[in-house]
C-alpha cells in the first residue's frame, strides 16, 4: 500500500503464489468494498488531526480531548465530503478510536430503530442523525450486567403529571459503564424496571436527557461521571464510561420507548401485538458486527506478527550468511498460521452473519419467527468463540515477536488492550455460551419428535449416522476433503451434546443436571460453533472465487483452521470415538504439510488484508519491513528522554551513590 | 489481615474446613517467613511513600520519578532498621514496582559473583553492596535477544594500552531492553565478542562504567536512552529499559569477568580450568526466582477473582431472596479453581527448585556436574511452563471478574501487563521448552544404553513398564490415588517423547526431524514439567503438615491440579493409549467433586496467602469485600472528573450540537 522506498519483504512478496489485488476482493467483499476501504484508508492516514502515534504520551485529559477532537474532524469531513453511510462508517473505522460515536451510531441509534414506536422515531432519530443530540446506551449498573432483569433502576408512572421517575434506588442500581456517558452524552436509553400502579413491570428502555443542551450541565437530580482508567495506555482510555445517578428524574411519559409494550395515559401496561422476539432482530445486528470487528483485529495482529517474523532473524547462520527467519521455525508457523486462517474464517464467518440478519429481518417482517431462535443462538455463540479467539490470538502475536512485542511501538499491547472487553461486552462470554448449549440441549431432546432442526443445527438431522460413522480417514491427504473434515467436526459436535443430554438425564432435574455439568456444557457449545465456522469457510470455497491461485490459497486456510483445531481438541475427536489416534495423528501430519504450503504465500496473505501503516500503528509491522531504524527513531521521543539526567536524580540517586545512609546488616 | 469494621466475606471464612493460620505457614514455607512477609508487608503498606493508587494518573516522567523515590525510600529504610537481606528482599517485593533495583540485585550482582574472579568479586561487590555504584545487565541487543552467541557488540583487545574497546559496529548491535539502562545505571556488564589478535573468541561479559559518578552525564563515546513506552498503564513503565550505543569505549583489561576465560596482558585468549558449566549455576538462581515470582503474581490475581467471586452475585434470585454468588456457578469453579490448585501447585515446585538450586551449587564445588544438564533442563521448562500459565491465568481471572476486571481499580489489568514479559525475558518460553525437548530426546536416546537418567528424568528408566501398563481405574475415586495419577502422568511423558524420537528418526537427519517435528517436541517438553510439578506436589502433601485440614485441603488442590490437565490435554492421554476415553470422563466426574470439595473453603485458601490490600492493589480483591461502595468512590478521583463539562467540550462538542456544518448525504 505505502510506496516504499526500500521495501526488505520485496523477496517475500515476490514468492506468493496467488493475485494479492483478487485477494484483496475475496477478503473485502468486492472490488467496491477494496475501493471504499481505500479512499478511506488514505484520507484518514494523510489527514494530520488523525495522528496516533502520539497516543502514549498523553495523559488522560488531554487523551480524552483529543478524540474528541478527531470525533468533531471525522464528522466535519463526513459532511464536507458528502460520504455515504458506508463511507462515512469505514472512515470511522480507520480513525481507530473508540469514542462516544460509536455508542451514538452503534447502540443509541439502534436501540430507537428496534425498540421505539414510528413516532418515536420520526421524532429522535433526525435529531441523532445530525448529532444535535448525543447518546448511549445505559444498561449495565454497579451491581448487574449479564443478568439484565435484575436491574434496579425504577421508572415509576406518574399518573397525576403522566410522566415517569427516574429513580436509582441503591448504590448498586447506578449506570456503571455505558460508553459515551461520563462525559459527553446528552441523551441515552436508560433501562429500568417499570413500575405502574405499584406493580413491576420488568425492564424497559426510556430516553432520558442527561444534559443541558446549552451549557452540558447535568440536569437536576443527575450525576454523571467518568468511573475511571481501564486497562492499557491509550486503548479504551479514550473513551467515557460513565457512573449515572438519577434522583427522582421526571420524563414525559412518550419517552418510553413503546413498541413492544405501552404504558397508557391511565397508567394501565400493554403489550403490543408486536412479538418481544422482534427485539432480538437488534442483538443478531449488534453481534454480527463484533463477529467482524473480530476478524478485523486479529487480521491486524497477524499482519504484524507476519511482517516482523519474516523480517526477524534469530540463529542458525552458517558461516556468515544471513539466520534464519523466525518465520521458517515450525513452532512460529503452528502458532502463527492457525490464527492467520482464524482471521480468514471469521470474516468469512462475519459476512455470513450479514446474509443471516438480513434473512431473519425479511422473516420477520413476514411474521415468520422460526429461525430466530436457531439465528439467535447461533450470533451469540459466534460472538463469543471469534472474540475469545481474537484476544487471546492478538497476545499470542505479541508474544510471537519476542521483546520487542512489548513494547507499545509494536501497536500490539494496546490493540490486546482495546480489544480485550469485547470478550465481557454485549454479553460475557461464558454466559453467551451456556445460552448456545441450552438451545442446543433443546434442539436434541425434541430430535426425531418430528421438529426439524434448521438453520446451522440441521446437521443434527442426521443424528442416527453421525453416531455410527467412523471417519474413513487412512493418509494424510484423505483430510483434505471436505466431506471429510465436515463429517469430523457434525460427528464431534452432536456425540458431545448427545453425551450430554444423557448425562443430565441422570440428575434429578433438568435444572441441576444442566447446572453440574454445565463447564461440558460449554465444550459442547464451542464444538457447535467451530462446526459452522467450518462449514461456512467450506462453503466460501466453494463459491466461484476469481484470481489466480486464490481459491487455492483459500482451500489451504480452509484445511489449516479445520485441522488445527482437530489438533488442539483431539481428546474430543478421538475420546467421542469418531476418529483413531493414528487418524488424529496423520490430520496433525497434513498440517505440517499445509504450513509449509502457507509460508511463502505468509506475507503476501496479510498484505491482502490491505491495511495501511496508519492503521496497522505497528513499527513491527511496517509495510516495508523497516523496522530496527524505526525502532531506534522512536524510542528517543519518550518523554524520559527529554533530558539526559532523568528527573529526580538528585534527590533520590545522588544521594545514594554518596552513601548518605549507615551501612545495612545486609 | 485487615482489621475491617464490615466483613462481607464474614460468612465464606467460617465456612472454611481448615487452620487457615496453618496453611499459611504450608504457603510461606515457615512460621519464620510468614512472621517476616507479614512486618514486611505492614511496614510497606502503612508508609506513605509507597502508596501506589495513583499510579493510574501520571505521565512516564512523573510515574518514573516517584518509582527512584520509592527505591532511595526502602533503601534508607533497610538502612534504618538494619534489616536482613532475607527482610530487604522481602521489603522490595511488597513495594511492588519493578525498578533498576531488581536488575542491580537480581542480574548485576549474580552475574559478578558467578563469573567475577575473586579479585573481580572483591573489588566489586562491596561497591555494589553499598550502592556506590548501580548496575544492570546488558545482554540483548536490538537484532539479537535469544541468539546470544549472534550478539555484535565487539570488545577488542588493545595490547598497546592494556584495554578492551567496546564498540558498537552496526545499528542493530544496540544494547536495547536492559532494565535499568535508560536512565539510572552508572555500570552495566556488557556481554561482547571478545575479539584478541583479529580472532573472534565469542561472547564475554565486561564491567563497564556508563555514567559519570559525579553528575551522571554518560560517559565521552556512550549514548543511552530509554526505549519508550511498554505495555499497560503504569506496569513495567516504572521501568527504564535502555537502548545504549558504544563508539571505541576504552576499559581496562581486568573489566572482564574472567572466572571461566580470561585474556593475558599478552592478548592471549585461555580457559581457565574452572568448566563453563559453573555459569548455568546463575541461571539455575535466576530461574527459580522466576518460577517463585511466578506463584506470586497468580495467587494474587486469583485472590483478586475468588473474592470477588464470592461477592458478586448475578442471576438465580428466587422470591427475593439474594442471587447466586457467581462462584457457585461450575463454569466459573471450572475455570477458577484450576489456577488456584496451580498457584499452590508453583509455589512448592519453587520451594523444590530452591532445594535443587543448592544442591546443584554444592555439587559444583564438589566437581560433580552429572546432574547439570538435567537440572537446567527443569529449571528451563519450569521457567517456560509457569511463566506462560500464570500470564494467561491472571488474564482469564480478569475475565472472570465480568466488566469491572477491566477497570484498572480491579488491580488485573496491571498485573497481567506487567507480568506478561516473564514469558520472554530470561528465554522465550518457546524456545525454553525445545531445549528441553532436545534434552529429552537424547535422554530417550540413551535409555537402554546403561547411562541411568537422574533427577526428573528417573522416571525415564522405567520406560518398558510405562509403554505396557494400562490404566486400572474403574471408578471416579480411582483417580484420587496417588499413584494412578504419577503412572497418568509418566506413561504420557514418555509416550509422547518415544512417539517424537521415532517419527525423528524417519527423517534423513536427525537436525531435519527435529526442526520439522518441533511444534510436536514442545508438547513433549510441556508432558514432561507437568509431569514434574505433579510429583513435586504430591511429595509435598506427602510430607509432615501441621494443622487441622490442611494436609486435606492440599491434597484436593493437588488432584484438582492434576485432574483439570488430564481433561485438557485428553487428547495425549487417551490417544497415547494409557487411558481409555470412558476413564477419561471419570476423571472429569471425580474433578467436579472436587470443585465442590474446594468451594466451601475457596476464600480462606486465598486469605492464606496472607496478603495485603496494599500489595494486592484491587478493590475488587479486597480483604473485606466491600466492593460496591469502593469502586464507586475511587471513579470520582479520575482526572477526567475534575471539572463537570469536560476539556474540548466548546471546541468539539458544542459547535456539533449546534449544527454547525451542512448536512451530509446520509
Ligand atoms: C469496555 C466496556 C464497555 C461497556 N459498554 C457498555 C455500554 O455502553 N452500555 C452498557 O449498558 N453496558 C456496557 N458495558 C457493560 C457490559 O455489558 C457488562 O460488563 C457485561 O454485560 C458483563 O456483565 P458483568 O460485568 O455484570 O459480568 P458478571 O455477570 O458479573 O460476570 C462475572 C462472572 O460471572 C459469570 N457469570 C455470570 N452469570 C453467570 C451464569 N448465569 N452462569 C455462569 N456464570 C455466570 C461470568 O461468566 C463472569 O465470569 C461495557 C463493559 C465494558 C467492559
Ligand atoms: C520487560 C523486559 C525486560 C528485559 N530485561 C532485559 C535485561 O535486563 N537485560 C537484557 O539483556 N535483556 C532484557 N530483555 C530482553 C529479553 O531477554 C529478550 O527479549 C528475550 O531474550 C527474547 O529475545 P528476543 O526478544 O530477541 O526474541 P526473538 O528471539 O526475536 O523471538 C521472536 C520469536 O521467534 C521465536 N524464535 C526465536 N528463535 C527460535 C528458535 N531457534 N526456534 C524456534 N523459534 C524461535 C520465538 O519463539 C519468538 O516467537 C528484556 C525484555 C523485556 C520484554
Ligand atoms: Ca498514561
Amino acid at each position: 500500500m505505502e510506496g516504499a522506498a526500500v521495501d526488505h519483504l520485496a523477496h517475500e512478496r515476490s514468492r506468493a503464489q496467488f493475485d494479492v489485488e483478487a485477494m484483496k476482493i475475496a477478503w473485502a467483499g468486492s472490488k467496491h468494498a477494496v475501493d471504499v476501504a481505500d479512499r478511506m484508508a488514505r484520507l484518514v492516514a494523510s489527514d494530520p488531526v488523525f495522528k496516533k502515534d502520539n497516543r502514549m504520551m498523553l495523559g488522560r485529559k488531554e487523551l480524552f480531548k483529543n478524540t474528541l477532537r478527531k470525533a468533531a474532524h471525522a464528522w466535519k469531513r463526513i459532511n464536507e465530503l458528502r460520504l455515504t453511510e458506508e463511507e462515512a462508517s469505514m472512515l470511522r473505522i480507520f480513525v481507530d478510536e473508540p469514542g462516544y460515536v460509536d455508542l451514538h451510531w452503534g447502540m443509541f441509534v439502534p436501540a430507537i430503530k428496534g425498540q421505539g414506536t414510528d413516532e418515536q422515531q420520526k421524532k429522535w432519530l433526525p435529531l441523532a442523525y445530525r448529532m444535535q443530540i448525543i447518546g448511549c446506551y445505559a444498561q449495565t449498573e454497579l451491581g448487574h450486567g449479564s443478568n439484565v432483569q435484575g436491574l434496579e433502576t425504577t421508572a415509576t408512572f406518574d399518573p397525576k403529571t403522566d410522566e415517569f421517575i427516574i429513580h436509582s434506588p441503591t448504590l448498586t442500581s447506578s449506570k456503571w459503564w455505558p460508553g459515551g456517558l461520563g462525559k459527553i452524552s446528552t441523551h441515552a436509553v436508560v433501562y429500568a424496571r417499570l413500575i405502574t400502579d405499584g406493580k413491576d413491570h420488568g425492564i424497559n428502555g426510556f430516553i432520558v436527557q442527561l444534559r443541558s443542551l446549552d451549557d452540558h450541565s447535568p440536569l437536576p437530580g443527575i450525576v454523571v461521571g467518568d468511573i475511571g482508567t481501564k486497562f492499557g495506555n491509550g486503548a479504551y482510555n479514550t473513551m467515557d464510561n460513565g457512573v449515572l445517578r438519577f434522583d427522582h428524574v421526571r420524563i414525559p411519559r412518550n419517552q418510553m420507548l413503546m413498541r413492544v409494550s405501552q404504558v397508557t395515559r391511565e397508567g394501565k401496561f400493554v403489550q403490543s401485538d408486536v412479538p418481544r422476539q422482534l427485539l432480538y432482530g437488534t442483538m443478531v445486528y449488534v453481534r454480527q458486527t463484533i463477529v467482524s470487528d473480530a476478524s478485523k483485529a486479529l487480521s491486524r495482529a497477524v499482519c504484524i506478527a507476519v511482517r516482523y517474523s519474516a523480517v526477524r532473524r534469530q540463529f542458525g547462520s552458517q558461516d556468515g550468511s544471513p539466520e534464519t527467519q523466525v518465520i521458517d521455525y515450525k513452532t512460529q508457523q503452528s502458532r502463527l498460521f492457525p490464527l492467520l486462517a482464524s482471521a480468514y474464517a471469521f470474516r468469512f464467518v462475519g459476512e455470513w452473519l450479514k446474509w443471516l440478519y438480513r434473512d431473519v429481518t425479511e422473516r420477520l417482517q413476514a411474521n415468520d419467527f422460526s429461525t430466530l431462535p436457531e439465528a439467535h443462538a447461533c450470533t451469540a455463540g459466534l460472538k463469543s468463540l471469534t472474540t475469545s479467539v481474537t484476544a487471546d490470538g492478538i497476545e499470542e502475536c505479541r508474544k510471537l515477536c519476542g521483546g520487542h512485542g512489548y513494547l507499545c511501538s509494536s501497536g500490539l499491547p494496546e490493540l490486546f488492550a482495546v480489544y480485550v472487553p469485547a470478550c465481557t461486552y454485549e454479553g460475557d462470554n461464558v454466559v453467551l455460551l451456556l445460552q448456545v448449549a441450552r438451545f442446543l440441549m433443546k434442539t436434541v431432546s425434541q430430535l426425531g419428535s418430528g421438529k426439524k432442526p434448521v438453520g446451522t443445527t440441521a446437521y443434527m438431522g442426521s443424528v442416527q449416522h453421525l453416531l455410527q460413522s467412523k471417519c474413513d480417514v487412512l493418509t494424510a491427504e484423505d483430510w483434505l476433503k471436505p466431506s471429510v473434515i465436515l463429517e469430523a467436526f457434525e460427528a464431534r459436535a452432536i456425540r458431545l451434546a448427545v453425551n450430554c443430554a444423557k448425562n443430565i438425564s441422570k440428575f434429578p432435574s433438568q435444572e441441576e443436571g444442566f447446572s453440574e455439568l454445565s463447564a461440558d456444557l460449554v465444550e459442547v457449545a464451542i464444538a457447535h460453533c467451530q462446526l459452522i465456522i467450518v462449514s461456512k469457510f467450506i462453503d466460501k470455497v466453494k463459491e466461484d472465487i476469481q484470481g489466480h491461485g486464490v481459491k487455492e490459497l483459500l482451500q489451504i486456510l480452509c484445511n489449516v483452521y479445520a485441522l488445527s483445531l482437530v489438533h488442539k481438541h483431539l481428546g474430543d475427536f478421538v475420546s467421542t470415538g469418531y476418529i483413531t489416534p493414528r487418524q488424529g495423528a496423520l490430520a496433525n501430519e497434513q498440517l505440517r504439510f499445509l504450513y509449509a504450503q502457507v509460508r511463502p504465500n505468509a506475507v503476501a496473505l496479510v498484505d491482502a488484508f490491505n491495511y495501511t501503516d496508519h492503521y496497522l500503528g505497528s513499527i513491527l509491522g511496517r509495510f516495508d519491513g523497516n523496522v530496527y531504524p524505526k525502532l531506534y527513531e522512536e524510542a528517543w521521543k519518550d518523554p524520559l528522554n527529554d533530558t539526559v539526567v532523568p528527573d529526580g536524580y538528585h534527590e533520590y540517586i545522588r544521594p545514594l551513590l554518596k552513601q548518605k545512609f549507615t551501612v545495612s546488616r545486609m
